[in-house]
């Protein structure tokens, strides 16, 4: 009833290019590092379920399957082909591909060219300020190497994104840290940073938020299990900079994203953390997402990693909550046909589109 | 299938007298001082859609025709007109107007008169002590004044309003303030304060709604945007003094506002602030604050500033949301009829003119 | 359409054994020691209306009948007679039973008998340690004692369940309190303490938490009114230790809870508390619950307490929400039926016998 068109994923990553096993596999349904319970299987959550209908009918298998039988067609066709079935039938246009996760993951191209799609980059701040402590000597190098590398990524990417910075860099503040301060909290961290080890300085993680506010992409920011009313301190710090946030949160905290970009001209939210997981649940959960955001601030993603299920079972639940929320307030009289078409249009790829300026 | 009495708006502003541009009306449909983004517009907001959804209607148009022709038989009909007809069409009886906001609105006598109702003042406390420090020389007098102030605005009032002593004034204590650290905190505010300055003083705010407490009249505390629960210290340190609580609170809260009038017997929760902004959504919204709040507790307003299409909207979504939750709850068999008639009259009119004793 | 097996109640408490007249019934209707507001009564809240719905057909009357009918028809079958249709009428299968409420109620026993089920007893931390307090003379004869008290506990119980230690003994972190810590904090307490008084010491009731994690039984938290978020220190710092936490919260943090119990193997959701008390809303709340939670992780109860009539009123909620929620997500194709049946006999009774070992 209601058209979506093709979707820009405004976040996901790559997928793993090695076969999985049944326990392998399943590992990755649940949260990043969390074992299952005793007596107790990631297959029995919303996105165990949802795999299980989303995905067996695009490789030839019943909706609802058993896993292990789902996991031997899985393996009769290859971790290639599977992709290659999986993206393509997930009917996404563009992929906006986070690359700054460790493992085995395809990169943008070769995602795009796996799901018959375009690709861009997004560029994660901690890591890439990880890299350059890496090969900077002194403070005043990595000083000056970071915001090079900052402005070099702005180039060759459509946003940044970042998580340590979100979560523990302004905790204390939302300012951008005076110049004394960054260099002191530098001297230290790299003093006492084994090789490789992670930026870990709140002073530092929130100078390397306000050097990317600076160069003007899109700063997307994941709030993880947090409370995003937690960055509003931020929000009003960086309003009229030019540089636009968006707000990666998950559900149970998608109904405070929602008001933070009623509240703020720069704020966004992305809806793709809240609907990936919660199943049956997802057009229950997109229709309080829409209740106080403004429509032309809500972005669709899948949050998708490495599983290319991920991006079949996300993109199927946005389509199919779009088309239950929207075409039931149009049967209500609530809203006009043609309003719940524009903004479907909208949330599945026009936002994005001039958010990230792909046109 | 549930019938509605004439409502009575426990919290509302007046309208405009000005005649409204496009712009001039889109900005009334955000929050207060915000600008919609680049590329986007409140017009595709909840609030935006439920405008036309229930106002053209009342101007002899369709029901989601586009702004611009909304504006154009606005403007034909003249602002007085056009007040007057939405006005009467949303069926409010008694109006309880907040009467401490700035702009150029119709007072309580001037809505009364155009909508066919009655109407009573709320005072809000931060104005009325703002006005007494312009004519009061020194601590003593302003202190004096001030409680004289608020007693004779309850001889003339229905209630008190707060906004900034219920955010600011809260956060260090909910008791009230000794006598010498009021005393302080008004000499360092008075010293201090340019001509018309706001009341910012937390002591002093809390002070204020201490004194209106004393003067027995509900209390209506805006939380804003947050959590509701840090008001539970002030509802216990209140418990038992005769002033009811009234929690002005907007959505994503309303639960814990909710639970918060099912928790203490002087505590009510408003329904406006969280229905008349979720338009297509107000049923749902509605339907979770009937989780925990005492039918008893829950009072109907509409939070309506400056437009006229706000208190329809507000007046409109309350009535169809009432039907249908509670409808589908007799239908189920989980309510009966006349349980369901008797609630819905409680929150549309019954426990407001108990509270606010309008008999 | 979805059968639901016999229940386990994993949290309860015993009924009264005295007649009840009109006030005192309603008293427990509402929350403990709260009264309802001068013009209102707790019959006009969902668990009023709940208690109208499901319990006068157990009694031979129509649902829905005045509250003076219904409680007329109480006194004319007595208190015990009552008790048994009641419960006999609830499908109960196993009750756990917390047995540290003060108040004239059955035992497990008695409980069990009246219900036609089976009992087991649930120790509560903070009288257990009042008790050891008030036979012991010195701090190293109550910090010996207090741990062989528990360990004894341990041993006639299925389980844990704390109030004010969840609540006041976390607040300044998470981790075992040290020795010195432990002793001088028993010290002052048993030296202020007058006879009979309450453990309100934050140190010594988390150390009271900590010897009941190192027990291995269950460990229920009552989380009240407070975001169940604040308890994820805890959790973070007793996994992996062998002890479940079940979080036993209210609405409106059902959904915290559930994303809880999604992060950490060892935590799990109760939920009674938040379906008990929502009457014609519990089939939405359970939803909601079904989001994040792994279904393996979701355990009923009633948390009934005093009335007979709140069992009955928990587990025809519970039954009620079970079937329509997954029901609806079968008939959509969401979920398959097997896999339906599947979690609602996990969640009715399964992963109570496999967490509290009742085979």
């Amino acid at each position: 009833m209601i058209d979506t068109p093709r979707l820009v994923d405004q976040y996901c990553h790559g997928v793993l290019r090695t076969e999985l096993g049944l326990g392998t596999f399943e590992a990755h349904l649940g949260p990043a590092a969390v074992l299952p319970a005793s007596g107790t299987t990631f297959f029995d959550t919303q996105t165990g379920f949802a795999v299980r209908r989303w995905c067996p009918p695009l490789l030839g298998l019943e909706a609802h399957c058993p896993p292990a039988r789902y996991l031997a067609r899985r393996r009769e066709l290859g971790v290639a082909e599977t992709g290659r079935r999986l993206l393509r039938g997930a009917g996404v246009g563009t992929y906006l591909v986070d690359t700054g996760l460790p493992g085995d993951l395809t990169g943008p191209a070769e995602l795009a060219a796996a799901g018959r799609g375009r690709a861009h980059e997004i560029v994660r701040l901690e890591p890439l300020a990880e890299q350059v402590a890496d090969t900077s000597g002194t403070v005043d190098a990595f000083l000056a190497n970071l915001t090079e590398a900052v402005q070099d990524a702005a180039v060759r990417s459509v946003a940044f994104s970042s998580a340590a910075a979100a979560r523990c860099g302004l905790a204390a503040g939302a300012e951008a840290p005076g110049r004394a301060d960054v260099r002191r909290a530098t001297g230290r961290w790299l003093a006492d940073r084994p090789a490789g080890g992670p930026l870990d300085s709140p002073v530092l993680l929130r100078h390397l938020l306000w050097i990317a506010v600076g160069a003007g992409r899109p700063l997307q920011l994941h709030t993880g299990d947090r409370d995003p009313g937690a960055l509003a301190g931020f929000a009003a710090a960086t309003s009229g900079l030019g540089a636009d946030l968006v707000l990666l949160h998950g559900s149970p905290h998608h109904r405070t994203a929602a008001r933070l970009a009623g509240a703020f001209p720069h704020v966004y939210a992305d809806l793709g953390a809240a609907l990936a997981h919660t199943g049956a649940r997802a057009a229950d959960v997109l229709a309080e997402v829409l209740e106080l955001a403004p429509f032309g601030k809500l972005l669709y993603s899948s949050g998708a990693r490495a599983l290319p299920e991920l991006h079949v079972v996300a993109a199927s639940a946005f389509r199919a909550a779009l088309g239950r929320v929207l075409g039931s307030w149009v049967l209500d009289g609530a809203w006009s046909r043609t309003d719940a078409q524009r903004v479907a249009s909208m949330i599945a790829a026009d936002n994005a589109t001039r958010v990230y300026r792909l046109g």
